[in-house]
């Protein structure tokens, strides 16, 4: 982790010199030195570009837009706070050394040319890094955008535009995404505090620019793009820190087979699995939008307006129809309609005709005029039971829109701040009244489902804010022992073993106090049989094979075996199935259970190429392959975060007992969880780990599998 | 059904008056009349305005707006071909009366005051409609914004303005999202064949409106608004006559509890299941949105573009992260990525520099000009292997989307009109690259998530006509016989039963050649463990009561059966749970039955209040309740209604054998629920049924258990 405030001259410097500066107008070089001189390409004003000095340079010398443009750096007046280069990669390495010459800290190199082109470019680009490390010299980029603090009216990319001013802070691996976003900036007329791209991150990594955004007061919400992390671990620790102080809405492309595809053509990066990314949103607080209408609107919400302190949301409309879709919207969110309070209703009932909906949505009908309005927003703001608001309006020839805005921003600065308020002026924003509400710092945002959006963004805030440690569980689970779960792994490689065998599997998690079903092993089927007369039927008959992982694939399951007799037969029929599955495949023995039955539950580990260990809960049997219904952290885990992984499962029903089956100790699940966690944090050299199923039953849960694959040790991140 | 040209004077007037023309400027009547002066409360311009006649009239007579009123309908110049209404209800009686003698034919009834406030308002309405038909004169209203025919300039309503003409047909419950979606088309510069709002539909309704459109040449998609049917089968006749020729597209509002209740509150009337709506949609071609945006995006896209004559979609850009995420947008609505054919491949790389993406999307780089565009979206138009396309542009200092945007009409005059083509430039909507393109019939979308919606309506639009009828099953099942149904049917009525014992309830389905599991029934425990016996075990021990409806909630069925003296067992333990239970529930046996194991699905028959017989298939067990993995239909099927249905169950994993799991006959399946249906046709007086679990096994599906509810007959729907 790097000092922040390394940052500051790529975001306040007081000269900037684009070296590159070229008189061909649609070179990229021409374009940066346009947008610091006018802030962007359909500017001719010299105000509306960057008050501190602006520097050409180029070794042809001559003039480039009224401006002198200078042989070198070091014919420069002086020595500027920041470089922007523009120039083929082979000379950048020259123009660093003779900026850190003359004391410059910051560089931006838009120039392409380096690892996206193979092995030759990134050994330039990191040769370009150690440089730029030795002399002391910050550097974002290569190939990249370009960096933009709208306050300061620097615009110092070749964007075609800069945002107005605003508290949206916004970091993108899409240097395209950041001119698109812009370009809404301008018509939804909301601004940035700063916007930055920072194409193959030579030596400037995402923590840094979220550290640099998280310590900025002009900076109210941070908002990024990402297709995949190059350093996992620090972004991870970077979210941990701010999350409490400033929202961070994320959107993250190649969610799916073909985005992850294109990605990977667009980055040449590997990214880790979506799972992971989203189990390490989860855990750090992030807000993860799934469309580009969802992150401008979580963004919007967030940097302008609080937090939501609690879950119920007020709807006030003069439209019946978007009225009710923004409560079906609402609904599909998981949002919470507030029930009004009949202090509420009495209220409303003294300043609206008595046509209104008596309810919410509020409706407060079609020719409500600004006062109408204004006096029921009044009432909302000041409802205990309202914890947020919708205000949905749409024109009608008796109304005037800027004047309900005018009402309802001097609503919102008088009653505003302790919970948030969207407009949804439909098809106005981008008009004067769009412009009017969110220059007073309420988003207007068109289309009442993205208002909606932008409240539950508010909504998820305030949840997370609201996230306490969670209580200690009172449980009787027997007390783990992990050296002794080490004691049986260290055996499993002492023995060559990589899958483990069922037993050994057991043991292992057996030693970290997970309840097992009753379970014997033998050799051959009349010792079977012995074992499985003295538990009692019905039981469940398995082979033992130090060369089969998937036991079912093999035919070597036999269930409802119901007596003696059926387990000498259940033992020929699995030797038979070997024989024609898997010829090679040593039989070892037999495992014979109790056969219990319940809801399934599974709980798994992998290891994610970029996040590590990566845990699975949810629920199973066949139908965690059709339903999916499975959720996922990131290891080590808190308790905290084993509940809220329990919580994201779908069939929450089946946890609660659903047709008379027994209900699930979510403490219980959890603590199997931290065992879980607690036991590949001591031994990392555990590849993968399953316990499949873990039945829910009256006597707690019951776990009848057991799949563990160890390999070379490898540390868990951080 | 009426003659839809009975509405071309509401559509084509060359004359029209309004009653109630007011000159208090806050008045709907002062508002109604100046839209028809001046199109629109923003505009000064009598050009703007319709051009036909515009006659005001008001008992005081006077002048409004430079027009003189007159003081009754008897004294204009001449008859009016259309009549609007906004004065109190107790004066329209006579207004329509006077209307009728001189001649005229249509009247929109602005004013409220109808059955919105209860009895004596619907008493008011029945009254007027009574009336008007009378009179012949066809009625729109009241309670309702009014008639806007954007390219005769007629603007018949109080809505704040008039779209530009254009080719979406929008008919809307709500008046008020009307003037929101007005707003829309204004920012978003598209526009509208005519938009209706129909209010309290006292004559007029929806499917005449929907009849009169279809033939409307101006009008290329049907956009329709609705929460609650009040002719639901005439809105299904109408689709289905409709939707081969022209889309239709639907927003449903109240889709969720809250958004019902809100529904309910605000137009009071009874919307049928959310369930049978989808079914209807389903079932006709209308293409369902979800949100505003969708509903926009799709009735562009279908308006404007034909529909996709395939399923596989290329994205073309110049911004990696918005091809990214609009991949991962085209995946997630289940939309497949062309890929490129290496003719395509080879004719691109001619035209591209040699850093482009090769692949789908197909990046041309930031830097793309105008010419490379155009180039790159011709070789796609010419690419085979392409349906459709989405192209997205970020606006970069050397780019000029304008440009860029002459270069996509040009190709898109000259090859488009085979397959859509959507554009996103993201954040210049409203601006006047996004009228270039739309005024070119290009949707141009802003989001990029909403231009691939857009496509995806092509996509589903085209899938739809591409249907065909499906082919005969191949199948042996025994031929049905509703005879011995219905007698059995009668027996249950004759005997005053309403809920079908089991036995009976297998009677009735087994007639109708549902295949069933072997069993057997027993009148005590002894007679019980002989025929399971004769059975072969493990079987299935149930109580038979005419009393119970749900066996499972009383303890009613013992499963896992596997000797005789667990068959007495078994008994005894229903009579003992019944006893707790339920005492006063009789039982009058036991049904002994084979137990099937295997994936379990549900086939059921409710009655919907609004539209008859819904027929739902899906995933059975506890997972119908956890997952509701159900889907739906309207009574009566087609043969490929039942194929398409069962292709909406989500989990076909489990269909197709997941786990050597047997794998399900689709043709049985569907031959199942045609049977089901022609019984419920047959037979009004069922209520309910539900066969369920029906068991995929190796010998075909298999009946497990019944429920058949019979009532008072009621005609099915048509």
């Amino acid at each position: 982790m790097s000092n922040p405030r390394s940052l500051d001259p790529f975001f306040a410097p007081e000269s900037v010199a684009v070296v590159g500066a070229s008189t061909r107008a649609s070179s990229v070089g021409y374009a940066v030195f346009r947008n610091l001189l006018f802030g962007g390409k359909h500017s001719d004003d010299r105000d509306r570009g960057f008050h501190g000095e602006v520097w050409g340079v180029n070794p042809k010398g001559g003039e480039l837009l009224g401006e002198p443009l200078y042989a070198s750096l070091t014919a420069l007046p002086a020595a500027p706070d920041l470089v922007v280069v523009a120039i083929p990669p082979q000379f950048i390495p020259g123009t660093l050394t003779e900026a850190a010459g003359l004391g410059t800290r910051a560089m931006i190199v838009i120039s392409a040319g380096f690892a996206e082109l193979g092995a030759e470019g990134k050994a330039l680009q990191d040769a370009l890094a150690r440089q730029a490390a030795e002399l002391g010299v910050r550097l974002i980029g290569p190939n990249c955008l370009g960096v933009i603090r709208p306050s300061l009216q620097l615009n110092a990319s070749f964007a075609a535009a800069s945002p107005a001013p605003g508290r949206i802070g916004l970091l993108s691996q899409s240097g395209a995404l950041v001119t698109g976003l812009i370009s809404c900036c301008e018509r939804e007329r909301f601004g940035l505090s700063a916007a930055v791209s920072l194409g193959a991150k030579a030596d400037v990594e995402d923590e840094d620019v979220l550290r640099w955004l998280a310590d900025d007061d002009e900076t109210g919400c941070l908002a990024i793009y990402m297709e995949a992390l190059t350093d996992p671990a620090g972004f991870i620790s970077a979210a941990l820190a701010i999350s409490p102080s400033k929202p961070i809405v994320a959107i993250k492309g190649g969610t799916t087979a073909a985005g992850a595809q294109a990605a990977s053509s667009h980055t040449g990066s590997l990214a880790g699995s979506v799972a992971a990314y989203r189990a390490a949103f989860a855990q750090t607080g992030v807000l993860e939008a799934t469309t580009v209408g969802e992150f401008l609107a979580w963004a919007r919400a967030l940097a302008y307006q609080p937090p939501a302190p609690g879950e119920r949301v007020a709807i006030l409309t003069n439209a019946g129809g978007p009225g009710v879709l923004a409560a079906d919207a609402a609904t599909r969110r998981g949002l919470t309609l507030a029930e009004l309070a009949p202090a509420t209703r009495e209220r409303l009932d003294a300043v609206l005709p008595s046509v209104w909906s008596h309810g919410n949505p509020v409706d407060v009908i079609g020719d409500a005029d600004s006062e109408r309005y204004g006096r029921a927003l009044e009432i909302l703001f000041e409802a205990p039971e309202v914890d947020a608001i919708v205000l949905i309006m749409t024109e009608q020839a008796m109304t005037d829109p800027l004047e309900t805005a005018a009402a309802i921003a001097e609503v919102h600065e008088r009653l505003g701040g302790t919970k948030p308020l969207v407009a949804s002026f439909i098809g106005l924003d981008g008009t004067p009244v769009g412009a009017y509400l969110d220059e007073r710092g309420v988003p207007e945002i068109s289309l009442p489902e993205l208002a909606v959006a932008a409240i539950d963004g508010s909504v998820r805030r305030g949840r997370w804010l609201r996230r306490t440690p969670a209580p200690p569980p009172s449980l009787d689970l027997p007390a783990p022992n992990l050296g002794a779960a080490r004691a049986h792994l260290d055996a499993a490689r002492a023995a060559g073993q990589t899958n483990l065998d069922l037993a050994l599997a057991r043991e292992v998690l057996a030693a970290c106090g997970l309840p097992y079903n009753y379970s014997g092993t033998a050799t051959d089927a009349n010792e079977a049989a012995k074992v499985a007369a003295e538990m009692g039927f019905p039981v469940v008959v398995k082979l033992i094979s130090p060369d089969v992982v998937h036991k079912s694939d093999v035919g070597g399951v036999v269930l409802d075996v119901i007596d003696a007799d059926g387990v000498r037969a259940a033992c020929a029929k699995i030797r038979q199935r070997v024989a024609e599955h898997d010829p090679e495949a040593r039989i070892t023995g037999f495992t014979i259970e109790e056969q219990i039955k319940g809801t399934e539950v599974i709980v798994g580990m992998s290891r994610d190429p970029s996040f590590g260990p990566l845990l699975m809960v949810g629920m199973g049997g066949i139908f965690v392959e059709v339903y999916k219904d499975v959720a996922f952290r990131l290891l080590p885990l808190t308790r905290r975060d084993a509940l809220d992984v329990i919580d994201e499962v779908r069939a929450q029903a089946l946890f609660d007992g659903a047709r008379n089956q027994p209900v699930l100790n979510r403490d219980e699940l959890a603590e199997v969880l931290l065992r879980v966690s607690a036991l590949v944090e001591a031994y990392p050299e555990i590849r993968e780990l399953d316990v499949n199923p873990l039945v829910i039953t009256r006597r707690g849960l019951v776990a009848i599998d057991a799949r563990v694959v160890i390999g070379e040790g490898e540390p868990a991140h951080a």
